[in-house]
């Protein structure tokens, strides 16, 4: 399972030569099982053992301050790090979204809540333009699809992603027909569906969704798509290695200990681990040791699970829990998470929904950021890890925000509410015992 | 109705002395009417006249190089621009949720669609940290209240306002208590409430909890309590002025031909002249005209309609549009709203709540933005404008928009949704036209 990541070699010749398409730093697609080579294309799985593909660079070594120069002076999104992306040069000039550079919170006042003596961090990245981490990987896969020629920009999706897609492929002036179940909040549906491109409902449920689109992009009529969470994945994908590399930035190009990531496909928090790889691979950070902790809702749990009982494989499950963001029964990257978590010092833990709850209006209170359930997960598992005396709080400790409350408002809602109705005179405010 | 921006003479020793605060370049409080000077502190109202109190600064002129300077190399927030605003120096290192620096747009699609040949830019305040303009603004008024020894922090709010204050006030470690109508949407009143103040709903409208407010601030219990709204609210307006410095910064030091912004009490357009004026004063931009048009909902359109009448005076209307964060039927800054749309040369226009919609979904399709009703509002007027040849669509224009679209899902909710509803299969994507 060698992840190749930082590669001073010469591009291996790997395309068939006239069709080579040119995104910036990266050569080839990578088998993340066998190290197959395969020229960038729309390709997703190993022709040779059917292992996923990854995207495999030739990354700028040799000079650490001068890339930190330029990233230091590039813009104020995730293209400041174009150089270490599979985008062209000139990424920046062409209509997109510019997501990315949010906010690194100092937690204070949640440290003290959670005992935390070291320095705890909040990366929150729903000040991201439609408010979740999904714009940044859009935003790499939009930029494929510009490459590969595609003039469809598509997506199965249950919320976040579906709005991602469709404010990207807007401003980017391609088509977008993005697919949901047709039994969404209406909320969702509009958030998918305000950007004008196409909103497909599915009889069906969220697996019926994603078997339709398997079929499509077998089909004729599938030609010139892009789905960016199949055939555009391993660019995709990409995207969450920026968060990796801001948190290290803002620290002032420093690894923090910890940090602790949610756990959907595991994707994320596998390219965060590769993100700080090639830091300190690139010599922009001191190498030294940090550790990842994954973090799923309990009612979706599958890469905990193994976790916590030993195991190299992860059993699916069927999801359920509020923090539908994260609710991947089958969770692709789960055994890459393993791997990560177990070889960093780590750990994959859970939480239930009601302490999701608590996690999120805990956030809230004390540091006015209001987090969707799956920061509630992610704060709620790191005050677990401190409890269970996993994680260490005399540390420095970055913990993931990856969505914003507005987007998951009916979890907080039974419990969230005044503290008082009364009627507009002084006295009525007396007698409610506020004044 | 001078209003005094500049002065670089000595401050005047407008303080009894000891209990003189300090909140950095503002030296008093000064009266827009009548021009009565007045210590800094928790005043709203001229004692002279019963006019509007505005902050009075003594700023840096003399050295605009080293300003900009100083600028350019500050924090990525609204403090950068510390030295003109009324806080005190070291005010980017207190908790606070650093709003600002939020995206200016270069709006190419949009401008295709509206027959804009210059260049048009969206202001898009939405990834603020609370997602509308308003943090810009409670963030000044968190340092007055910091500043006056205020340990409640308070408002009266229909939405955007409750939550920022609320998050704000979690963040500095104040206490919060914001008042609402008591049968506000529950999206709303789990927005005010999950940053865990006491929220109270008020058995009334929103001029009932306005009132009741004002009774609050005149008795004994509202002693220690800060309305950024009401007794802060000289400070808060201030916060505005930042949309100006950031436009022109962004533009890289350069005044806009045109700005497009919308009228609620109307504080916040006389704020970016202010603010305009003052680049202008301080040397950081060319002296040049530029032009102000405010924009309003037809529902709610009494500085439009003084405006079309030739009126000096706002009559007040009952609000009834969508755009419910600008109903303000009474709107405080009218007059000097007409003032500044008749003094630059711009104009105030009002549209209908269904081209509100109309343009809400337009610039969400063009440039990927889903803006709340104020945004559309003001998208909205823009195209009229041109439509009327009241802007020129081949100079260089500046929309705003001051929210986001998840906070007032409910206008574009009945006429947005899926363009179909299919089974899982080719044969239902291919009868349904979309193939």
């Amino acid at each position: 399972m060698a992840v190749q990541t930082v590669s001073s070699s010469t591009p291996e010749p790997a395309s068939t030569g006239a069709d080579q398409v040119s995104l910036g730093p990266a050569v080839s697609l990578s088998c993340r099982e066998c190290g197959e080579r395969v020229p960038l294309g729309p390709s997703f799985a190993c022709t040779a053992c059917f292992g996923p593909l990854e995207v495999a660079y030739d990354l700028p070594v040799g000079d650490p301050e001068a890339l930190r120069k330029r990233i230091e002076s590039g813009p104020s999104s995730i293209w400041r790090y174009a150089p270490l992306l599979p985008v062209p040069e000139d990424v920046a000039d062409k209509p997109n979204l510019n997501p990315g550079l949010t906010k690194l919170v100092k937690a204070d006042n949640l440290a003290r809540e959670l005992g935390v003596t070291g320095s705890l961090y909040v990366k929150d990245d729903s000040g991201n333009p439609t408010h979740s981490f999904k714009d940044r990987v859009v935003a790499i896969a939009v930029e494929a699809a510009r490459a590969f020629g595609f003039t469809t920009l598509s997506c199965s999706s249950t919320g976040n992603l579906a709005g991602a897609v469709g404010a990207a492929a807007a401003r980017a002036g391609l088509r977008s027909c993005v697919f949901i179940p047709h039994d969404l909040e209406q909320g969702k549906v509009v958030m998918a569906a305000v950007y004008g491109g196409e909103l497909v409902g599915i009889e069906g449920t969220y697996d019926d969704v994603n078997r339709f689109c398997s079929e499509l992009i077998g089909d004729p009529i599938g030609e010139g798509w892009g789905f960016v969470n199949v055939n555009l994945r391993p660019y995709y994908a990409e995207g969450s290695k920026t968060l990796a590399y801001e948190i290290c930035e803002q620290l002032g190009w420093r690894l923090p200990d910890q940090i602790v990531v949610p756990i959907a496909s595991g994707s994320q928090l596998t390219k965060i681990d590769k993100g700080l790889r090639e830091l300190i691979a690139l010599g922009l950070v001191e190498d030294r040791p940090y550790k990842i902790f994954g973090a799923q809702a309990e009612g979706c749990s599958p890469v905990s699970q193994a976790y916590k009982n030993g195991h190299d494989v992860v059993r699916p499950v069927r999801p359920d829990t509020i923090a539908k963001s994260l609710a991947i029964g089958n969770p692709a990257d789960g055994p890459y998470v393993l791997d990560i978590a177990r070889r960093t010092g780590g750990a994959v833990e859970d939480v239930d929904d009601a302490r999701v709850v608590e996690a999120i209006k805990l956030l809230a209170r004390t540091e006015g950021i209001f987090a969707e359930t799956a920061g509630g997960v992610t704060v709620g598992v790191t005050k677990k890890l401190i409890d269970d005396g996993l994680l260490d709080p005399s540390l420095e400790t970055v913990v993931l925000n990856t969505g914003d409350g507005l987007k998951t408002l009916d979890a907080v809602a039974p419990t969230t509410g005044p503290t008082a109705i009364i009627r507009p005179n002084l006295d009525s405010f007396r007698e409610a015992g506020l004044a």
